[in-house]
């Protein structure tokens, strides 16, 4: 180990503080306190390990650990965005890989590199572990909202057509969660905490 | 898979949200806003990806990992133990004990029985895994205390012995962070954050 490296990985450990004042736009399980971004990363990655075992197909379980662990650090610099927002896009904006390169590259130059291509792996969500990770991270607010009578889909009036696509993709991670989440999502309906707007079909 | 394991998962997922709800002694990073259990457990997630390197002995990251994201859940039941509490100690209290039977028992029988095994092993603090993931639990503290010009510490009238008792197992764990780690607590008695009281000597 180089001298250095130590002293590197410390004031990264001290930067990505900054992860647990960054506000989501969901809220706690039952509860109308917004969670954060550190928060939120934990949960990801306590549901990756328990459900694992439902992956489409075997993955590398600390890689997705990884993923799920610092997906989120770019926000430090570029802020949370909301998935349902239509104006900016969520994946791979200027703004998050300036925030990619500034934050990680604060490491040792070997792990900067792993750390930056990981992140990239998860952005492009085309690995087994990627839409494994990218699964985790859809899962989560469904079963946050449906905790919270329709939670940000009543907020920010977005329906089950908008759920319904961007909540897809769970299905390239695991077929058993994806089945579960498409009967949460139409329960949902059913219980009328998400409208199905019939007039737009 | 067993069609009722998924369930069980879930509602396991749901529960442990509460570890987001509770607060502990110590502050963020330059902040005196109390960290709370989810963002602690993430905390050391990540310290552990970026610290590996400095192991003792090599380890197995992915049961560090599990193990620190999963070793304060048993506080949804039991509450925070603050380390320097002379009354209460913090380890494997019946109560911890009957929690950890309970939250991890919510999981399908052979995931409940590793998450306790594992929780045990980070709590008896024997093997090079566990011994790594307590360096961590004790290191981000130390970090925070600093940041926070005693933090904690000076709060709570907590003096260089306690202090220097308390971190030495970072030793344990890793020689280069310990010796890190010394430097700092040296560091903070020098510039008077941290007290040494020579009459109790």
């Amino acid at each position: 180990m180089h001298p250095d490296n130590l002293l590197q990985q410390i004031n990264f450990i001290k930067e990505i503080d900054k992860v647990k004042l960054i506000q989501r736009k969901t809220k706690l399980f039952n509860s109308d306190r917004n969670e954060n971004d550190a928060e939120h990363s934990w949960h990801l990655a306590m549901m990756t390990i328990v459900l694992a075992e439902h992956a489409e197909v075997p993955i590398d379980v600390l890689k997705v650990l990884k993923m799920v662990l610092i997906h989120d650090i770019v926000e430090i610099d570029a802020g949370d965005t909301f998935i349902y927002d239509t104006v900016k896009s969520h994946s791979n904006t200027d703004e998050e890989r300036l925030a990619a390169n500034r934050i990680f590259g604060m490491l040792p130059k070997e792990q900067a590199e792993e750390f930056i291509s990981i992140w990239e792996e998860f952005e492009l969500g085309q690995t087994n572990e990627a839409k494994f990770a990218r699964s985790m991270d859809r899962l989560e607010p469904l079963l946050q909202n449906t905790s919270n009578k329709g939670g940000t889909w009543a907020e920010f009036d977005v329906d089950y057509h908008k759920v319904y696509e961007k909540k897809k993709v769970i299905k390239e991670g695991s077929t058993a969660l994806w089945n579960y989440a498409e009967n949460l999502i139409n329960e949902s309906v059913e219980k009328g905490i998400l409208k199905k707007s019939d007039s737009k079909s």
